[in-house]
């Protein structure tokens, strides 16, 4: 049997493989630091290509289902983007140009012939995170011991994506494990961030989060376990949507921690467009993926809450700002994005009052107190058959002595010393939920807190290795609440310099601030979370979409 | 401090203390076996009394609704009915007459005043199993250990009740632990069936089916983690549903195996008539639990699944019946009903045809597994307060050699070996779904299966001690499928004769063939369970009234 180590080199050398010899560029030195613009300025792609890689998810599907575009002509143009963006990033894993452009030739054949779209996505390219099995694909997740496993049938979301008439192209990497908020693997090694390419790209939906970023997809496919959608989010400056549980099927894709039945992972849409939020959940969701999952939520689409029709119809909402978790402040350029959402809701006529958090410590110490249950074992059982090494630190050339914020080293537990923990977590989430109908008091709209804008993470993208704390994006997994991550900012060493701070909530807090170099998070984007309750994606959509409306608005008056 | 038989003796005579001496009857002899007409005839009952507590909950409702009856008079009737049943059969734990009629002369008050109800359930009493927490009151769920525990305040579904215009005026019996399938403890004894003393009302939930089937209350609430709604419902000839998790909220209510997040308890109905269990569904369901409770699912009353909208209205349905589950054969009066279902559907229109069951004693096991891996523990953890002993039979005067089917003896198991169980039940729930899926090609209606009809148990009421298997209710805990139970007949001696058999699937399926006597089981009730989806609660109440309807059409021209 050959090494873990030339099964991880035969599989990348098959990557490069599969990319077609005209489409590559002339990579910019290591030096270059943000690629972003890149994918317009190298010259491989079209004025046209420009135009439809440019275009947002809305005006894509309007295209399409007019007619005006083809699903080939999109799917190309996409396409040729995430050669270039992989080239500029490393950001796919599976590549398969020809079946996704045969399925595109088909859309457009159904449409010619019947003068109507195939679904609600026609001919929208889509990446998927490499767990989304394909038939007939291999699916790594980041594991040499998964190289050659070829899935015997589709994840359901793929299906019914395929059944919505979107055309998936792509598939993009993710670190070992999943476990992790950074993007590199024994096999694919290392996903950059394309505003500045000596910071992360978040993770686990790394891939996803600096392929949307360069526009290589119009939408993507992320997991979240503890921020996997909304950290490569935040990273890479683009939007996200963490659902709550089973909202979104989850059936035959891989994952981690399989059988861990307290705090689950869900999938969900990545997107450089505000529209392709409520375009993927309402498509998926009106597909009734509950009749293809046992675990997806036998819940419609419910168009009166994306009306907010209990709440005002959107006119007067009250948001509530968390400025920081109690646990760490958040770098200078984050409240400046915080201060710019308030200042502009207000200005939009919403009342913006204070979150206050509780017990955010003792929910991501519970979170990691379950995952570790048996986190451990599972991914040593997993990584056994190659005998490939576990990453147990993403710092690059470390000599593994840091110390990684999950990474679990010890034996784990029982299964009642584990029930222990998920008991004291619904007791919080009780509490939690007690907490946030107690603010009618203080909204001024007759209702509790509508949602909490807060950030999500204490810093934008960090240098790769040093995204260790995840709780403000962790702790809404706990509490299994809707959470969406859109754009505000950039970090501009000009405005956002770094603030001398007397006191510090304790040792941690201190060493988040010291992290915080002007220069070094440069052009690094700042973006924040909507927060709402419990299964409220529609709720939580339309409130994403008064804010980025706002903020727009606001922009463009600037 | 005092033993725990002191502290269960004193706590025994403060219930009986607070009977009324004049509602004492004189009970019949313990050879008085079948004492269901004794309410009828005891005295205690006023005319109008019998004529309120044989009212059905449609019935009642309106009355209540019209000013017709009073709130007060309906209490005073199923209180002073509950208090004969608990002469009779035991079924009672705390009783707060007081405490009811002040609040159904709060509800009279109410209506006078404004000439409205306060909610859909005005006036309706409700007797809630010892689980739902009242503030002020104990709560000793069958624990010696609880004894003088007083609630701080309502359980989540106790509050909601009160706002739908309920009164809660008893609670009902328990097993130690509530993980079994009759109803013992060491505070209160055991609760036997109205239709013959000498069989067991079935469990958990047993002080309700015993209760509601002496029409003691209209309605009350049980809870279902594996057939512990359902087993007392059939024991006791009366209607039942088992909701799907997080339906019905269970915030703030007691329970056994906290914090086990894999096959979660949920509370649903026991009511005597058809028509209770839209009535709780859907006044629970509209009041938004989920605002009140995170584990309740956001998921609104759905009228169109209600009417059957997608499913032809419900005029022509495809049920499909399962004889046996593969594991045991059940006793014939079992089959007969079967049969007797079978016919009536039939001759109402509906296609009628087998379900296979796949992967029945798998799910069963794992279900068990799962439990097991910390259920000890957790028993031993809540009974060392006072040293009361752990029941682990339920067989009178047992030497307790009997190995009983839900009393773990050993050590539990890690948390990485139950996520493993757990992950199989997953596949399993998957595997599930496509078989259900898959009898599109069977049922002539176009769509797959609409409701599974089969066995709540593979007997009647057994004699106590004796309900030993339970996998025809639990396979749809761990599928999470919303089950009801209806009544069809119950055993007549001179029809259900003992039928020999010559093959047996196993030694097990030997023994449950053996245990039929026609005698021992004379009048005991004989129900079937309608079976439906996930989630599908408006859909399975819709059909089982379906099924009763044609059931008392045919019962009428018989």
């Amino acid at each position: 049997m050959p090494s873990w180590f030339d099964l991880a080199t035969d599989k990348k050398q098959r990557q490069q493989n599969v990319i077609p010899k005209e489409w590559l560029i002339t990579p910019p030195p290591a030096s270059t630091l943000n690629v972003i613009g890149i994918p317009e300025t190298c010259g491989l792609l079209t004025p046209q290509e420009l135009v439809i890689t440019n275009e947002d998810v809305d005006g894509l599907l309007k295209k399409l289902a007019s007619g005006e575009w083809t699903a080939v002509a999109v799917t190309t143009a996409f396409y040729k983007r995430a050669i270039i963006a992989q080239q500029l990033v490393n950001c796919l894993t599976e590549i398969f140009v020809e079946r996704a452009l045969a399925r595109a030739a088909e859309l457009d054949e159904a449409f010619k012939r019947t003068g109507k779209v195939v679904g609600p996505l026609h001919g929208l390219p889509i990446s998927l995170k490499d767990q989304l099995c394909i038939k007939g694909l291999e699916t790594t997740m980041g594991y040499v011991s998964w190289i050659g496993k070829y899935a015997e049938k589709n994840a359901v979301l793929v299906d019914i994506l395929e059944e919505c008439g979107a055309v998936p192209f792509v598939r993009t990497n993710v670190p070992q494990t999943l476990m992790w908020p950074e993007t590199s693997n024994n096999i694919f090694g290392r996903t950059t961030n394309p505003h500045n390419r000596s910071l992360t790209s978040g993770g686990s939906s790394g891939g996803e989060g600096a392929l949307v970023a360069l526009r290589g997809s119009p939408m993507g496919v992320g997991s979240d376990i503890g921020g996997s959608v909304r950290i490569p989010s935040a990273c890479c400056g683009v939007y996200g949507l963490r659902p709550s549980y089973g909202r979104v099927p989850y059936g035959g894709a891989l994952n981690s921690l399989e059988g861990q039945d307290s705090i689950l992972s869900v999938f969900g849409p990545i997107t450089g467009s505000i529209s392709g939020l409520k375009a993927f959940m309402e498509a998926v969701i009106k597909a009734k993926p509950w009749l293809k999952d046992p675990l997806a939520v036998r819940k419609k689409w419910d168009e009166d809450e994306y009306q907010l029709k209990d709440r005002d119809n959107g006119r007067k909402l009250c948001f509530a700002i968390m400025w920081d978790d109690g646990v760490c402040v958040p770098h200078p350029p984050i409240t400046r994005a915080l201060k710019r959402v308030q200042a502009t809701l207000t200005n939009a006529g919403h009342n913006v009052i204070t979150w206050y958090p509780i017990e955010h410590k003792r929910l991501g110490d519970l979170t990691r107190y379950i995952w570790e249950a048996g986190a451990s074992e599972d991914f040593m059982v997993t990584a056994s058959e190659t005998g490939e090494p576990i990453i147990s630190t993403m710092v690059p050339d470390s000599n593994e002595a840091t110390v990684a914020p999950f990474r679990p080293k010890k034996g784990g537990l029982t299964a009642y010393q584990l029930w222990q923990f998920q008991k004291e977590k619904t007791d919080l989430r009780a509490l939690y939920l007690q907490h946030w109908n107690s603010t009618v008091a203080s909204t001024g709209t007759g209702r509790p807190v509508d949602a909490i804008i807060c950030p999500a993470a204490p810093y934008p993208a960090t240098p790769h290795g040093h995204f260790r704390y995840t709780n403000y994006t962790t702790v809404w997994n706990a509490l299994d609440y809707t959470a969406s991550i859109f754009p505000v900012t950039t970090v501009d060493p000009a405005i956002d310099v770094k603030q001398p701070r007397e006191n510090f909530i304790d040792a941690f807090d201190k060493q988040v601030h010291e992290m915080y170099q002007p220069e070094v998070f440069r052009n690094a984007p700042v973006c924040l979370q909507v927060v709402g309750r419990t299964l409220d994606e529609e709720g939580v959509i339309a409130m994403t979409e008064i804010v980025d409306a706002a903020l727009k608005t606001t922009n463009k008056r600037l």
